[in-house]
């Protein structure tokens, strides 16, 4: 007998559904449009809306008439003020939690913070985030022995939306005995946390776990790190990748997915992983229950 | 043979010293002068104060023209407002970093924030701060686990000065996932920290260790708290207190004082664990070396 099993708040996000949906629109609206960079990190999806006239570009240079869409990790203040000077349409899809994030930032700057950004400083979003900050400031992925040796008098943490509030913890209290003021901007999406959490959580009682997402896509990228400490994991982006050999001798199977994995993936997926751990009678059954991810058990 | 040792930072700190050079200064001045409750926490200070004319009187209602001496720890909004309008000669001995806790409880509670305050709600520096925040507020103590289980968009954290740096990081870290903006003013002070550092440092080498100061300061308490995790701990407020008994098959012995501790206890005590550790050759040496209160070992 075999467990499959998925996580709670697999796939997409409430910013990741409301950025497609606005793409959607805007290719039913205007027939073309351009993202900068990819509109989230999901290749499979960036195809997908590319057959519909949603085109890539990586530099505002190859923008034309046609209208731009704001990807969900949103662009740097500078991109943005030669996008509006270019009276073309402009849809913004950044993520409502992400563009709180960039306030924080501002504000912080401001107000004379020195400012500690908790991200990956080559991430679309943090490059975005830090265009906001006046003045200087320090940006912490996996390299705390880096914090500076001085006393702040002031200082003020904000964060990736993808990080992992494990990570959040062991700054602040890395940075605490050195400021008088510590102001922690939790910026950590909700939803992130609880799929870090479910994910963990699945992966202690799995024998394998596969997390489905882009490579290119942090907060897939976490949710394998923080399961591989606790269950042999496999990162893949389509149900292509699957080896059946994964599964010899794991009698629970876990299955998780990033903010920005569709849905037509994780079935896909999990269809193919029923087809190789054996009896598929209650296929119709589970994919019926897919969506919505409760955390529910499905035995073969 | 024996070792003796003093853990750096015993003994009067920054404000308790300012608040006696004060007491003294109006003693001179004045003859006489009151101070609301004990200008410090050491009943032995406390006495020799009185011998010179300052005496401690424990409401209000006490005062006559003769002035009032405001404690270290300060004291609440509306007792300060009382002894504003009475025309008499207010000398403010409350210590400065104190008064800096007072001015963030101000400000945190006017800009809205939902305040947390690490401290003992007995202590008269926790009456005294409360009495500056508009607004509601919590006590933490050691019931974190009576937290709100809400979530909250602003929460401050501010602590009374004696705490102890794990207590705070306990509180931080137990609030951060239930906040989307947390504010900590770390308000313990500087000298409490390396005071506490040095005596938990001292504790895990020592085969007793004596805590001496009064049995009211919370600082000298939380000193006898952090080094009984580690070793045998006596907390004495005199020479009196001690029994040889302590010192049986004890090669390494510690002593640390509070900040409220005056050096001429420390001496006494220092001199009765010579008087019965043994040979008391090196005695003028050491006693001549106390003031500074290096880190230094002394062999009997």
């Amino acid at each position: 007998m075999k467990q499959i099993k998925i996580a709670k708040n697999s796939g997409f996000c409430f910013g990741v559904k409301r950025a497609i949906k606005l793409a959607e629109e805007a290719a039913q609206s205007y027939k073309s449009a351009f993202t900068l960079g990819p509109i989230i990190h999901n290749p499979q999806m960036v195809d997908h809306l590319n057959s519909k006239g949603i085109f890539e570009i990586d530099n505002i240079d190859q923008l034309d008439d046609r209208p731009v869409i704001i990807r969900s990790h949103g662009v740097p203040l500078y991109e943005l003020d030669i996008i509006n000077n270019k009276n073309i349409p402009i849809i913004d899809a950044t993520c409502p939690y992400v563009s709180k994030a960039f306030e924080y930032a501002r504000k912080a700057g401001e107000e004379g913070y020195e400012i500690f950004i908790l991200g990956n400083p080559d991430h679309p979003e943090i490059i975005a985030l830090k265009s906001y900050i006046k003045g200087d400031f320090f940006i912490i992925n996996d390299n705390l022995e880096s914090l500076p040796e001085t006393r702040f008098a002031k200082a003020a943490i904000i964060c990736q939306t993808t990080q992992n509030s494990q990570n959040l913890e062991q700054l602040v209290n890395a940075l605490l005995p050195k400021v008088n003021e510590l102001r922690v901007f939790n910026t950590i999406c909700n939803a992130t946390n609880i799929r870090q959490n479910a994910t963990i959580e699945l992966a202690k009682k799995s024998d394998v776990l596969i997390v489905i997402g882009g490579k290119n896509s942090s907060n897939t990228k976490m949710l394998a790190t923080l399961s591989s400490a606790y269950t042999k994991t496999y990162h893949i982006e389509t149900a292509e990748e699957i080896c059946s050999q994964w599964f010899e001798n794991t009698p629970f199977i876990g299955l998780t997915a990033g903010a920005s994995t569709p849905d037509w993936i994780i079935i896909d997926v999990y269809n193919k992983i029923i087809e190789i751990v054996g009896n598929n009678s209650n296929f119709a059954k589970c994919v019926e229950e897919i969506p919505g991810y409760k955390e529910e058990s499905y035995e073969f």
